[in-house]
């Protein structure tokens, strides 16, 4: 399996139905890269997410115009001392043959301060893209755009949210290295080594499969820490190990996966018993997933599940539909069930809540709801993650503001019991399709039972 | 092996030496991490150089200030908001017991416009540094200091030219990760897989160190291309594969090393050949480094070395001390012989020339020396790397002025014998000692006996 690029006419055809919703001159640019500790040892390249959903090749210093006839691509010509370093470039003519767009000098575009545009993500990137627009960006605000701008913004989210072909061809890219990352993660775990071992294999997997991750990655055996980006703790035999791992495709999209499994290969009955309540949340609101459902609906009923859940452990006391008003899933599953997946593991996040909430929407102030970052209606070929939780975390369960009146509720004594476990979240990538939902990660080891016999079935078929 | 921190007295120590060689207030900033596609999915943060040169701590938004009984680090306390996404912080006070220095809640820190300081990578990191000394710093300009930043420059290139006991130790490290990652790519080759499967297999083993790749990898079959940047390509059967791959440490050093070998395991008599004379010309070169020694006299070591080979080969014709001076090196070895080692992999190039050149000396113009990143005289402590190459190159090859008359003393038609040959680099670490050299990298196999056994060997002490 390797990377597949997407037909070309994609392409065309996304330029083409952007000029429809939103007539006159529009600049992407692909953006520069970062140094990391001196200017000639940057970060890989990545482009601006916009620029590759129009182009699909990552052209560090270009810009895309979109206009009408006068839509072309803008960058340098191949620099012969540059060759020996970095091998040859094609010609302007041959790249444009092989991208099938006008390519012209970067020195042939002129100022266009009447050009919509979207802000790139760092300084120089915007310093750059300010050159030809002759007025300020500010980097990463795509969050107060106004005007024209304003308008780009939701011609490009209504193209974005619902993936054509060929993204959904590229999501299930990602979600097939995705799934070898995982596999290889679970055949390097065993107690007694570093996360960073496990870490290395599925970085390695996504390497290997011709991607790059998709976002700060996490393998952790603390996995009541939502972000953890460190992988240095040692496995103890009774740890679950939390991976929270995705590949992204060479044209920018991106797999989001989070899978729990024992580091001894057996869950304990503790563990078993909260993984089944997480993943019985989970597939709630995997079957609630399908065009015309509200996305909050789909988080609020992972949020019940996982109430009754552990109402039925004895971990909450009380009624279930009550202590989900009162916070009761928030206290233990205090995150967003999910959010808009595509180019960017938060699809368009650069926007602000602008792509990820319809308008006349806008986040909640309770604890349950205000980290949800999406809440529209679903429609067909919107792509969404679906990762609800559980975790003890300290600084929240030890929190008065946070417990309130649920201190009561919760049996302490009983919870106590379910001290090993630390923090579980299961996710998938979850298309809307016409009538339903079609999970892209689908084969990626999810029940007890699948990943309890991880450990032969991992070896098997690890490559020598 | 899993990193070592050193010892917190190193950094106390070098913090001491800087006071003395610079008194006054100097400041350093971690820096912050610069976004990719979106602000809230960064490239994994990197400390700027210095700072953890001084701190051996990765703080990002901290700001360190050196000034005799002043010295102290200013960074946020923890946030309360924060525990939940990304763990708990130690407090400040915890801060200053382990890393053995005075912390203080950055607010604290007033303007201190007489400061010196060294400007960070990036702009966002600039501006950062900007609020707590009230002037304008330019991202990367390290290389055109005045006043005290100038004297600061100068003090921290005193310092970190010659690595004292814990640098040592770290590159160590970093070199054992580095050879771990040699040996799985060895392994990992064979023909008819993509070469980002020996990438993957590399990276997967520095991320299993607990390390992270000192700068953008090079696993290439287009060995001619210097920085060849993607490692897309199939490995044909006659392919040598390229690997130039180091892992740094957590403290920020870094190992960098080149190997080279055949994808069947097996050299043709062509390349074994011109191996032959790319690591003559390096063990010539590493024979040459002891203190007192210039290094510029190393690289022309280096570069007669492989005149005197392809004069043998039969690919150039003519008095080989003649042919070097009319370029010859040069023409099939464009580059310098090597350059610092330390916390950046180019050590202290953000500096600009300032660290690699001595006072007084400054870049030649010819072909030959023109991008010899270093020309001091050695000291003990300094570490540089030793990395002559072969290369057809055919923008260099083809280009009239850098054939110039050369263009006569090359034989063609031998030179298109050895076309199974597209670019062979050999590099190591090498430790300049009191009365010689250490090669820190000398376990990585390197002669064509120990390349050919590579296959079994690799296999056998694999890990499971």
């Amino acid at each position: 399996m390797w990377p597949e690029p997407s037909p070309r006419s994609a392409f065309s055809a996304r330029r083409a139905r952007l000029d429809s919703l939103l007539p006159g001159p529009k600049l992407f640019t692909s953006g520069l890269s970062r140094p990391r500790n001196f200017h000639d040892n940057p970060y890989p390249f990545r482009a601006e997410s916009h620029f590759l959903y129009f182009v699909g090749a990552a052209l560090e210093g270009s810009i895309l115009v979109v206009d009408g006839d006068r839509t072309a691509l803008y960058t340098a010509p191949p620099d012969a001392a540059d060759a020996m370093w970095f091998g040859p470039r094609p010609s302007l003519e041959e790249l444009s043959r092989s991208l099938e767009i006008a390519v012209r000098p970067l020195a042939e575009l002129v100022p266009q301060p009447e050009s919509a545009l979207l802000p790139p993500q760092d300084s120089t990137s915007a310093a750059f893209l300010e050159d030809f627009v002759g007025r300020e960006i500010e980097p990463s605000g795509g969050d107060s755009l106004e005007g024209r701008d304003a308008a780009l913004a939701e011609a490009v989210i209504a193209l974005r949210l619902q993936h054509d072909a060929a993204a959904v061809a590229q999501l299930r890219q990602a979600a097939r290295a995705t799934a070898e990352a995982h596999r290889e993660g679970r055949a390097a775990t065993r107690p007694g080594i570093r996360e960073a071992v496990v870490r290395g294999a599925m970085e390695g997997a996504i390497v290997r499969s011709g991607m790059v991750p998709a976002y700060g990655l996490i393998v952790t055996t603390a996995g009541e820490v939502l972000h953890a980006t460190t992988s240095t703790g040692l496995i103890g035999e009774r740890d679950l190990l939390l991976a929270d791992v995705g590949a992204e495709t060479p044209e920018g999209f991106a797999g989001d996966v989070t899978r729990v499994w024992p580091a001894s290969g057996r869950f304990t009955e503790t563990q078993r018993a909260l993984y089944e309540v997480v993943l019985a949340a989970q597939s709630t609101a995997i079957a609630a997933v399908r065009p015309g459902v509200r996305y909050l609906d789909v988080h609020r009923a992972a949020g019940r599940k996982t109430v009754e859940g552990l109402v039925e452990l004895g971990i909450l006391r009380g009624d279930p539909e009550d202590l989900y008003h009162r916070g009761g899933a928030a206290l233990f599953f205090p995150h967003g069930v999910g959010h808009l997946l595509g180019i960017d593991v938060h699809d368009m996040e650069d926007l602000g809540d602008r792509a990820g909430y319809a308008p006349g929407r806008a986040r909640a102030k309770n604890r349950g709801d205000r980290y949800l970052r999406l809440d529209r209606d679903l429609l067909p070929g919107m792509c969404v993650t679906i990762e609800p939780g559980f975790y003890r975390i300290p600084s929240v369960l030890e929190d008065p503001d946070a417990l309130g009146d649920l201190r009561d509720a919760v049996q302490w004594t009983v919870l106590e019991k379910f001290s090993d476990v630390r923090g579980i979240r299961i996710e998938d990538d979850v298309l809307v399709t016409e009538d339903g939902a079609d999970v892209l990660t689908r084969e990626i080891p999810k029940t007890v039972a699948e990943l309890e016999a991880r450990r032969d079935a991992g070896r098997l078929s690890a490559p020598p």
